[in-house]
């Protein structure tokens, strides 16, 4: 089983996802974590392209593929294969939404590029986590911010819109209320997953 | 105007390219020449990952692609609009012939991967300078072999066998025999530029 977590940044990602993950520790579930961009000796040394370098939309969204496919060859597939769940910290509708919507590249490009990256390997749960782009921008401290991270309001609300239409057309996706506290956010998200997996 | 030099590693196409451009230099012909991967300061970057990075092929695909469009917005568009010529030591059908063919990703899903990376933007002249894959095997000394180089005679005869598919169904590919010596080549290169563009 693969659920991957997606949002803006600052949306409260990675605490969600440590939260989470030690409630499967807990169960006695064994899984693996990883993270996008990078995951793999090869997808970190793109990671820190990504971070540190100037270039166009293209690239950065092919930068991001080649990391994905990476990542889904070398941990997500063998993973799923020994019965692992893989917990992703941002997955293929990153790209749709950062990418597709929020560089102007289009939706329907960037799914078709995702199925040649991931070889069609996709998420059978997402959690996006919602917040409003404002809420984004004040959580994130101006020093801390990297290359992507830097971008203004406009764009975190073009990326939000368009992860709020994939929770409207995407099955595997489960809107989140990221603005309540981060207990009570665990707990729906739990909830969710017991739900669904009968755990 | 665009000009590409295509062929499996040891054709000798970096020895024509340099005899090209110093005929067009006597000629008095602006250029701008670039090679891939690189030709930028990312793609230089990605250069080091494609040669020395342990990768699947689709990872390894999209980084040329990634490469390949930060070169074209770069400097390769600036350079045509500028008026200049472009002279490129290898471009999209290099990916082609050696990723669709020699890594069995697929001629069509590669076309499809190219139009995006570069904006659809193709060179006019295609030199694919042609020999067999045995002859370039023993041309390239074994101890410096870069980890594509390192392939063997199989790849590199996939490889061949779809340059000389291009040859026959793309009009911009003119295809030149490079077991010839290398003064009757580069005399056969400056006909043909001559004859189809009056200089």
């Amino acid at each position: 089983m693969f659920v991957s977590f997606e949002g803006i940044d600052g949306c409260g990602k990675s605490t969600q996802i440590e939260m989470f993950t030690k409630y499967l520790q807990s169960k006695g579930i064994e899984f693996v974590k990883v993270r996008e961009p990078g995951g793999t000796k090869l997808g970190e040394k793109i990671r820190q392209l990504l971070i540190s370098e100037e270039m166009i939309s293209r690239s950065e969204l092919l930068l991001f593929l080649a990391s994905r496919a990476q990542l889904v060859e070398e941990v997500i597939k063998p993973a799923l294969k020994e019965g692992k769940m893989v917990i992703a910290d941002r997955f293929a509708h990153s790209s749709v939404a950062y990418q597709g919507c929020g560089r102007n590249l289009g939706v329907d490009v960037v799914k078709m590029l995702n199925d040649f990256a991931t070889d069609h390997t996709y998420p059978d749960l997402v959690f996006y986590i919602d917040i409003p782009a404002e809420v984004a921008i004040s959580r994130i401290r101006k020093e801390q911010r990297d290359r992507i991270e830097q971008e203004g309001l406009e764009f975190f609300e073009k990326v939000r819109l368009c992860y709020l239409q994939l929770c409207e057309t995407d099955k595997s996706f489960v809107l989140i209320d990221g603005t309540k506290d981060m207990k009570t956010i665990n707990m729906q998200i739990i909830k969710i997953f017991e739900g669904l997996y009968n755990v």
